[in-house]
């Protein structure tokens, strides 16, 4: 069970890009769009473990993942929490945000295949909720 | 002029809506969706003194903005560099800024006008240009 209101659930569900950001080893703030699935109060995130975003959630066990919509007045919420890399039980989640990246289904991997091409998800657990603006009532 | 390649000014052109990022006093990041202006190699932000996102400005001085479109494939460019609060010489900019977002022709105040409203406008300098996606040829 999410502890989500609807109307943010909804949000993430029906939009399936975000912006993550995360804190570079000197203090500034790295973004890069990502795709994205919410798993109860977790947003999961498929990345490779060699990228800057990845080291950044190793370093710091934080991230902020910052989800508009597309038309005005663009709906948005941003998400704020712990955030840490999985390397175990990745394989549906990461089919998951592919079939929400491409829309078309996707066959899950597994561990050791997705771990030959560096794939991992970022967890993000969600703590903090702010900025929800425009979401379509519940 | 801009030093911005053909490709960047139009994405930045076409999409009027950004997301901020900004580091937090405990080291974390701040995003908060904007509407935003190129001007040469600035980008203006209007926004009011208050908000914590100025305040995050105004003591780190710097700022990110991850600009995507809002179809598939998703065009994404991450723009970011030393960033400041002006005050003067606002109004020009801040009614630009207005009429990307509503869309509709808006006069310029001037910065009396303004500074009673606690109007002010982030100006971030574009020191470093990465996560160039999917943008058009030029």
């Amino acid at each position: 069970m999410s502890g989500l209101s609807d109307s943010v659930q909804r949000h993430l569900a029906e939009n399936t890009l975000g912006v993550l950001g995360t804190a570079r080893p000197d203090g500034g703030v790295r973004q890069t769009p990502v795709y994205f699935v919410l798993d109860s109060d977790t947003i999961l995130i498929s990345t490779e473990s060699k990228r800057y975003k990845a080291h950044d959630v190793e370093r710091t066990g934080r991230a902020s993942l910052c989800v508009t919509g597309h038309a005005r007045p663009f709906p948005s919420v941003t998400l704020e929490g712990p955030a840490r890399i999985r390397r175990t039980d990745i394989g549906e989640p990461t089919a998951h945000i592919r079939e929400r990246m491409t829309g078309e289904p996707a066959e899950p991997s597994t561990d050791e295949q997705l771990a030959q091409r560096d794939r991992v998800l970022i967890e993000l657990e969600i703590e903090h909720v702010y900025g929800e603006n425009y979401l379509a009532d519940e």
